[in-house]
């Protein structure tokens, strides 16, 4: 079994990449299942830590976690004991309609479980089971909350017309209401979180969208010390955006759905002053604000939610997980949030037992062994290094950001594509985001150790890019 | 473990129903948790087989299923084996992103594992967690491959104007394009698959919806033989609405997206005629042609597919799964389904192979058992006897339903929601649809043996209801 393995000391590259196999599986593949987007087929018995091995037989430097989702470490042993417990094989073999008929651990796994890590001020939880669906349900959430308070406390029944017309997706029962999401943005590919994302067209291209607002993110100027003036300015003009949008969209916008570190759309990142702002906003105008922590949470940055690097003077209403957290959904604290009648938020499965255990062995790892302090003590390190390629290689690495976000760092280069391909063939597997920058997502468990492997395979590409 | 257990001889009720340890617990976790919809915490370790064992200890017959979603019995020793294999140990620590790098295994589990059960023509599958997420897969497969086809062979690339306003929810990156689904229909609840839905508000209160048409499906009148002119003139009659809207929607019609059975409507079925007819018209609107086997698929009407029964002159153009498959997706046969480019149909996991292990152990098992053939004669006598209960009890049991169509039977009575009640207090866990009916959703392991408890427990019920 893979719990004997220990971490190896570096990557080990035998084969062009992709090598033989990969490309044989993935031919056979594609007969069944569209494989065109397959990079390397993986023998996961193998992989062990940060160590990703295919069945080339070649072994990477993980630092992009399959798209920032492994958050303790390939075969983690916590997580194989979860998974061969008793209670994991029960959840696997009888799935319940957990909104009907939870097994008698459930009020464990979330009471005990689940809310060890609820964001501050948050109080309850509703599962899910990817990002789309938990961004999704957010939505679902502030529509219905808004509308309840359009409908005042002492109106709250159902009238014959919207009744009618819900049936027949018309307004009043459905009515035309809007989330205002942010220009570059990811939230997701379901055709409600879809209509909020904004980061690139293969995303949306021929599907049809709800004609929702998008406001402006920040782009902010890098090295941050030497831009004040001008950052300020920029994170003013966005916001006086948004409060542009929310007085005048042709419908009433419900709520704002914000990713504290835009991911997919480049890692881009604003200042605490900014998403405190934004929260003062959404609260003048009565509506609610959602944190996208499906990329950010579970410790990535340095605190388990990246929010919290923010400060904010009042409890986020509603905060989305998924990813590291190996499950999803979301976390809210305004009670109007839960819907005013029951099976109005709910379906089948709602979430997965399964994961949910998982998620738990998770937080589990992360709170016993520091893992979010260990992440904001080697980041900082990280970041410092790449400062230093970024002096040496200043046309190869500029942009450099995320500093004091844990390892959530990322850069940007001119050709990103090219560049990812090279540090796999020196054994690094790492992913890009936006238009051309390199992004960071190691897991919790990247230790100081890894770091010279990562920063001398870098130093050893840009030295032949720059020759 | 569970796994030593046998099926108990009948249900055994000891306490109120719910009982004080369910109402304790929902307490409790109703503070963290919705928990409104809660009908009895569960010890699914006592559970076995067709019996649901509740934490007060009491027994049901379970002919509901996890909302039509258990497929072969509680801790069924073939799925406890797979849940304890290595493999599934793997799938759970190690998740992928199967997009990108899937295991060495991931091939194994489709190609020989959910290919076996593939509908006829279908070569192809894509993999996803719920229904409503299959159905929304499909409906995006849809748009694109209609766009692919609109724009014509040499004229595939994108224009700067489609990629610009693609970014911002307009058209003509973003089409106004619609799925026309049936009044009554349940596709689930995402903001795609919800415009779809047309079965209850309580579902679509509140939320914007994609202003999509709805064509009235058949309402038979029951017994079928003594009505087959008027069936026939209602279904003629519903086909016209549909040629009606193709024909003259604000928008393009891109796809139709039909249940077999529509099951959270009612239980209301219609004729092969009528579904040979609704494929013919979409092959001649160059439309596709969704077949929602969410519920229906996976044996429970006495074929692996419902639509099956339909004898379809060609292979269906998309299929989806969810529920008994225990994991999600749709098979396609058509391959314009597969997008024209790669990433346009993808997300962080695409699945997850550990559900997709737990699929090939519920074929595994239904296919070496004969449980769909199992179930279609299991169903047979099933249906005589509720046949001979609604002839006693005429004014209790009407609209009998789903002769032919395996345990997939269900009837009208004047007041549903009492006697699932009732049903609950002599041992039977039993579900309801639609307006006021009782619908049977016994798993694929509902036997000969099991039919008598379930008529007894009817006759007392109905006997007390008739005095």
């Amino acid at each position: 079994m893979a719990s004997a393995l220990s971490e190896p000391p570096a990557p080990s590259i035998q084969t062009a990449i992709p090598g033989a196999s990969t490309n044989a599986i993935k031919r056979e593949l594609d007969v069944v299942f569209d494989a065109r987007t397959t990079q390397m087929v993986i023998d996961y018995d193998k992989s062990y830590g940060n160590y990703l091995v295919d069945i080339d037989g070649n072994r990477f430097l993980d630092v992009y976690a399959q798209i920032a989702s492994i958050p303790v470490g390939y075969n983690n042993a916590t997580l194989i004991e979860a998974a061969q417990s008793p209670d994991m094989v029960s959840a696997l073999v009888n799935r319940p309609a957990i909104g009907n008929f939870p097994s008698r651990r459930w009020l464990n796994l979330l009471r005990d479980g689940l809310m060890r890590v609820a964001p501050r001020g948050c109080t309850q939880v509703f599962t899910a089971q990817s990002g789309s669906e938990a961004n999704e349900l957010a939505f679902k959430a502030a529509f219905m909350a808004y509308r309840r308070k359009q409908r005042g406390p002492d109106n709250q029944s159902w009238s014959t017309r919207e009744l009618e017309t819900a049936m027949k997706n018309q307004a009043p029962g459905s009515p035309d209401l809007a989330i205002l999401s942010f220009k570059d943005s990811f939230h997701g590919r379901g055709f409600g979180s879809l209509s909020a994302t904004r980061s690139k067209p293969v995303h949306k291209m021929d599907i049809p969208s709800f004609k929702w607002p998008q406001a402006t993110f920040p782009r902010l100027r890098y090295p941050l010390e030497e831009h004040e003036d001008d950052n300020h300015a920029e994170e003013q003009r966005c916001l006086q955006e948004v409060e542009h949008i929310l007085a005048s969209w042709q419908c009433p916008v419900a709520g704002v759905i914000v990713e504290p570190i835009q991911s997919e759309g480049g890692d881009n990142h604003a200042s605490p002053a900014f998403f405190q702002a934004l929260q003062a906003l959404t609260q003048k105008h009565g509506i609610y604000l959602i944190i996208d922590e499906v990329q950010t949470g579970f410790g990535a940055t340095g605190r388990f939610w990246a929010h919290e690097h923010w400060g904010l003077p009042a409890a986020p209403d509603i905060v989305t997980f998924s990813k590291k957290a190996q499950t999803a959904g979301y976390f809210f604290s305004d009670a109007m949030l839960r819907p005013d009648k029951a099976y109005r938020q709910f379906n089948t499965w709602m979430g997965d037992t399964a994961r949910v255990i998982i998620s738990n062995a998770v937080i589990d790892e992360i709170l016993s062994k520091n893992l979010v302090e260990h992440t904001a003590r080697v980041g900082d390190i990280l970041y410092e290094g790449l400062a230093a390629l970024s002096t040496k290689f200043p046309q190869l690495v500029f942009n450099l950001r995320g500093k004091g976000k844990g390892t959530y760092i990322a850069f940007d280069t001119p050709d990103a594509s090219s560049l990812l391909k090279e540090m796999r063939n020196v054994g690094i597997n790492i992913g890009s985001c936006g238009v051309s920058t390199i992004r960071l997502r190691p897991m919790l468990v990247f230790g100081e150790e890894h770091i010279p492997i990562l920063l001398d395979a870098f130093e050893k590409v840009f030295a032949r890019s720059a020759k």
